[in-house]
């Protein structure tokens, strides 16, 4: 998606350490208006797959997903995982366990029986595609639940990090916005 | 709001120790085309207030204020104040803290002196307004910034336990879509 590339260029900022900041649109202030275009975008690569239930990861990906349910016809609901503290959650959660590589530690996410199932046609959204951990547990949750999963999307895929051609590999449809194939403080972002 | 009063009693559950389950449709699944209807009543309450940005509280928070945002014209950016693990968090946020009832501990929110300063027209927009104490940090952090807030809102008012009348009592509006009066698992659910 070209205005999303020429976005990220313009507003984000690049850091040591493989960071890319994008809070000024993302995942802190968020460009509400922004989010809605690129809700269409998702709901136009997924429009005939039947999808009637997005699910996504608190925190940044709940405005993605929920801005983006909109933009279907039918609007369909959104279900977000959650990330749990706690091991005891009782036995109507499914979970699974994300690592995250950015803070150096695992937690865990868990998502209701009651709220996810064999019914279910799901689109998985996100905001960051990186190694795919998230994604890898949130797919784990669909297929404990027995829900079908038509595919998955995110805003920004850090391409160069693997995580999505894994998923793909695996014959699961993921598609990201804006895929990243080098980034550095000297060159800048260079996309595929 | 009448939908929302009857929604809550048709789909929300009352547990002991005064919780009201909302999660089928607010703060795990997301009804996001009943969100919509929210969305639009927010922006109705506060259409000539010149509301530039809204302000929440990650994560429930999110959903709501993101499709509340898509209802006024223009359509406003949204921030979202972050739990913060650490208190070193550098000179370029705001920070305040929340007192959290439910969770019986306090934590700390930050808003990055970026996204909020003395030229916003605040709306503070969130999922439940109990005993006011993340309201009353938004209210901080605001303060701090120099932004004008023309008023909060709420989905959910447990208007017996205070916090709303306490806040509304500084000057501050605050709108809830539906306040609760009284609550228990025996006479069910009276809005005021």
């Amino acid at each position: 998606m070209r205005a999303l590339e020429e976005k990220i260029v313009k507003e984000g900022k690049i850091y040591e350490g493989d960071i890319l900041k994008v809070d000024c649109f993302l995942n802190h202030r968020i460009d509400v208006e922004f989010l809605a275009e690129m809700g269409k975008e998702f709901a136009r690569l997924y429009k005939d797959c039947n999808v009637n239930k997005i699910l996504t990861i608190e925190a940044s990906g709940i405005g993605v997903a929920c801005v983006a349910a909109l933009q279907f016809d039918p609007v369909v609901p959104v279900v977000f995982a959650k990330k749990s503290k706690s091991s005891n959650i009782g036995d109507n959660f499914y979970h699974s366990t994300v690592q995250s590589y950015t803070h150096g530690k695992t937690y865990d996410v868990i998502v209701s029986k009651d709220y996810l199932g064999e019914n279910d046609k799901v689109l998985i959204l996100d905001d960051f595609l990186a190694k795919g951990s998230a994604l890898e547990a949130l797919l784990d949750i669909c297929a404990q639940s027995g829900a079908t999963v038509v595919g998955a999307g995110s805003v920004i895929e850090k391409a160069y990090q693997g995580g999505g051609d894994l998923i793909r590999a695996k014959g699961v449809r993921v598609e990201s916005l804006a895929k990243i194939k080098s980034m550095d403080t000297e060159k800048g972002i260079i996309f595929e």
